[in-house]
């Protein structure tokens, strides 16, 4: 249905926009469930892409589907000490079945650590079983408090790789091979560009050695945690036996790793690239590509429908992904303030005139400074040239966002009060040294509410990396990259 | 792992050889948690390419993917009265989220209708937004005591289409529709060809008005039911409150439909085509089509897999999905056991000799009668001819199912006598008539342990329709098709 009531705009309220847009766009819808929502078509199809985009690049790096349980028993979450701390709160527990008080309650899989290493430890025996290199995609529960759509939720879809490795070495590779795909996606796919690196021990993975993750930079500058990739050691390999013989004979244990993103991204997606007048969508993950809307008059009806048929369908051969919207009871002007406000990237028109004129409309939907924002092609170009108009698109989009996020960096501060100023003069992320103490942590964060969110990978390193920490005690262990956060 | 030790026949036990092959074949293996498996990449593979193929015939008939809670509120399934009495011995219930016991208690979901039309009804107001054509790709769990790998777990994975219309007529006409849709997929992509037909009234989905289901002949003969598609009648509508107007401007409640398959397709695939060799699989579903093995042997190992991988290149290059195990610490005969007990259905096996004589060594996971085991073909020959071999081979597996389907199904029986005889007999399917009493199910179940599977759809029925009960008690109202059932 038409719905022209005009969304928030994201100066007046960032958060409320957000969910106007979520709501409005038909990505998603609260649920009776309480911390669960609904994934409307339109943003399924959106997970979907993302789906296909990274489950190619996981089996291209050699990497195999498989499902475990959701159910995992009560006494396997515990056995990992860190990991039951970390997850304890969160956990929704299944204590009937059939009818029947259970003698052992199951937690619903909050991550699927426990349950997969206790597997991979009855399916390896040898080095030669090595590596294992499975993912899963899965639904997964973390009983949250305070749920945002997409962003936070009790219940959410992901997906959960999970390997084994003979030496420590070729697992921190694993860890750092899916770190770049990852980056690679969001970059290439969102047009979400990520800064990446080491979290630190308080932020880290209950039950990792080292969490390494991916940290975007939203509108309104605060920062979301858009992956996560960790080197587990052998932590959960002695909790679940996982053991092989080496190539020498020796009985050792595996080194595991495990890495995941999550329907949180559509989330980010919408953060990025959304406007006030709702979604933006980058054309790779644009469930429709391009919408074409035929403008029905009279005794014109027949032949306007027909040429907008024409029109999809060599769009179609041509490989866009291409929606004719030819609904009777909606205005053309309805239809293209709901097409805008779902983001979609093109919109073509066909009128009578048009017909008489051999001529497409051709609408953006962001209009690049300066330029018109409709365009009237002679067909036959339009068709030709709109493969190519969505591959700029989708450049522009991530160019865009990487502008955004490097304008709103702040480097060159030596004090806790200058991060402090930085971020409340509107700064997204600041870049500091810090001395590794986890005292700074806190004093950061209890004077600005911002967090370490990675420690800069080299690709993202100050020119002068800062030697001193920034509390002004002690030299500089690491660049740390500081924001708020989701 | 090799592991060479021979399956059970299926002659002198059909259950432990369906057991053997399902974990020794590595599709699935038991999982910790009581009734759940874990699905293995080998069966994972098969699930993908049978989810890719039902997901783009879901999609061409206008149907869009959405995602939904797994948790249902436990008022929810008690709403419908039909429904919580076939699912309330079922239920896993969650009494406890984030540490606390919760007030009201939720349902994992054991199928989704509740929740689903609970959205639908929020989304739906006027017939414009009908007709609401949805499906979803999940997991469910119906507590089950005694389990079968992927015949019957108590989580499952599967896919569940729920759809609203504005008249009944159009949401028959929706249930048929699937019911073809998913009776083509059996036959061309499973080779797996199922009688269809209404359930009686005892063998109803709980909730529905009328259950079509899709039943194929396993080679013990045991039915398989292998997916259903219900008519739901208004009932869920009802008590939901999915109201729309129509376009008189009445006030009405819609039409629903839900129907689905589930990976125990993957269990009926193994019982389809398997041999006392282990699987057999249909190359539209085998995650790898052909493996290439190479004979690798002192100083011509270089060559030969270059040549190998060169050969397998060139088989990608056609679109046939293929694997070159160049493992070294296993012999050329091992990897063969390995390969013929996963399924795959061709072999290619390139030595030194093949090399010299520019050929290839082709052999078929099933040799027809009289064949070769092993044919030599000019290497260009054998890399032309794969995928029509393949096609071929698809072919032949369908026609031989479609071959043993009628052979073992008796019609002309007119007693419960004689079809306990003909069943005691060895035979899979009897057709007989039936007087719609319910009592005769209950009497030919005591006697026979037989059901009715299905009431024959016109292309199933006998050329002569019998036209007396079997109970010889009234007039035949529907032929059935009886058969002991998994």
């Amino acid at each position: 249905m038409a719905d022209e009531k005009k969304l928030t705009t994201r100066a007046e309220d960032f958060a409320n926009w957000y969910n106007e847009v979520v709501l409005r766009a038909e990505l998603a819808d609260y649920s009776p469930v309480r911390g669960s929502m609904v994934i409307r078509p339109w943003g399924y199809g959106i997970w979907e892409l993302m789906q296909r985009a990274l489950d190619d690049m996981f089996k291209e790096t050699g990497h195999e589907n498989a499902y475990f349980p959701l159910l995992i028993p009560m006494s396997f979450i515990e056995r990992e000490k860190d990991h039951i701390e970390g997850f304890a709160p969160e956990l929704a527990v299944v204590t009937q079945g059939g009818g029947k008080e259970l003698e052992e309650p199951y937690a619903i899989r909050p991550t699927s650590e426990t349950i997969i290493y206790s597997m991979y430890s009855k399916w390896v025996q040898s080095y030669r079983d090595l590596p294992v290199l499975m993912n899963q995609w899965a639904n997964v529960m973390r009983w949250e408090m305070r749920t945002r759509l997409f962003l936070r939720t009790s219940e959410f879809l992901w997906q959960e790789g999970h390997t084994a490795h003979a030496t420590p070495e070729e697992a921190e590779e694993e860890t750092l091979l899916i770190l770049g795909l990852y980056r690679r996606f969001m970059e290439e796919w969102m047009g979400m560009p990520p800064l990446t690196g080491l979290k630190t021990d308080s932020e880290r993975f209950a039950g990792a050695v080292r969490t390494y993750a991916l940290e975007a930079l939203m509108q309104d500058n605060k920062a979301l945690q858009a992956g996560t990739s960790h080197f587990l050691g052998q932590n959960f390999a002695k909790q679940f036996d996982l053991k092989f013989q080496s190539e020498e004979g020796q009985e050792e244990y595996a080194w595991n790793t495990s890495w995941g993103v999550s329907t949180r991204l559509v989330g980010g997606l919408v953060m990025t690239h959304g406007d006030d007048a709702g979604l933006v969508l980058p054309p790779k993950l644009a469930p429709t590509q391009v919408v074409i809307v035929p403008i029905l008059r009279g005794d014109t009806t027949g032949p306007v429908l027909e040429k907008a048929d024409e029109v999809a369908a060599r769009l179609r051969g041509q490989g866009v992904r291409v929606k004719l919207d030819a609904r009777e009871h909606l205005s053309p002007g309805s239809k293209y303030y709901e097409w805008e406000r779902k983001g979609v990237p093109f919109r073509i028109e066909v009128g009578p005139r048009d017909l008489e004129q051999g001529q497409l409309a051709l609408a953006r939907r962001l209009t690049p400074e300066g330029a018109k924002r409709k365009e009237f092609l002679p067909e036959a170009q339009a068709i030709a040239e709109l493969p190519e108009r969505l591959d700029a698109f989708q450049v522009e989009l991530r160019g865009a966002a990487v502008a955004r996020r490097d304008a709103n960096t702040v480097r060159g501060v030596n004090s806790i009060e200058e991060l402090a100023e930085a971020l409340d003069g509107g700064a997204g992320f600041v870049m500091t040294g810090w001395s590794g103490d986890p005292a700074v942590e806190d004093a950061v964060k209890e004077r600005t509410k911002a967090t370490p969110r990675v420690l800069l990978g080299e690709e993202f390193r100050s020119p002068e990396t800062p030697t001193k920490c920034v509390s002004g005690h002690g030299d500089s262990v690491a660049e740390v990259a500081w924001a708020r956060a989701y």
